[in-house]
């Protein structure tokens, strides 16, 4: 498992980028991405030594990344870490007794495939799994 | 700026570091740490690609922690940046508009020089500076 990026729900990238930008000197890595099926808007920097962070801002008043920031405020939202072959480490997941929310993997951001496991799992942490694409 | 530690608030570390050391496979880099200054302890693991999870258990009902957990539930609570030079980079984030919690740095776990920025000048994530000790 390698950390691929932690998640920062915030309510708009424009008024939170200067801090990781020019503050904390972590360079975008691309563009704001749209992620249409998530109904957010996403911007990914670079954070030495090798992962990221994700921006990630509501781009609909029902998205769930708009009631999170409804309920807790904007923050830390979730960590991602990257796996060669997300069925391999889905059925890993299960043996040690932890379930995913999804019964399968669905496409994510980037052509990743991705799966979640609820905080309710995991002590308190949204935890990703994502496959990149070959 | 460098990713040196996730933070995660956990109600014990024995029932949570499973998750993390048998699901998710993280080493701990050493045995749990009784940090007695923030009245806590503290399991340290290993995230490839060359960063750490934090564990930080409350060791008293009045440490932030504590009160962190019963706001909130346990969760992800700070980002920790390593810096070369904890009053330089102190110097830096004012220049850039962002205030830290103290004047000037405070000794944390390990011997390190360290300072935090409140969440509500961060856009939401409290996060932490570390200069590592010589």
């Amino acid at each position: 498992m390698e950390l691929d990026h932690i998640g920062i729900a915030v309510r708009s990238i424009a008024e939170a980028r200067g801090f990781y930008e020019h503050a904390l000197q972590l360079p975008a890595e691309a563009e704001i991405e749209d992620v249409a099926g998530e109904k957010v808007r996403v911007l990914k920097l670079l954070v030495p030594p090798g992962t990221h962070i994700e921006l990630i801002e509501p781009a609909s008043p029902d998205s769930t990344i708009a009631k999170f920031i409804e309920k807790r405020g904007p923050g830390l939202h979730h960590l991602c870490y990257a796996v060669p072959d997300i069925v391999d480490a889905t059925k890993h997941m299960l043996a040690k007794g932890y379930t995913p929310i999804w019964e399968s993997a669905h496409e994510g951001a980037g052509g990743c495939l991705v799966n979640f496991f609820h905080p309710r799992e995991t002590h308190g942490v949204l935890t990703e799994l994502s496959q990149r694409p070959n």
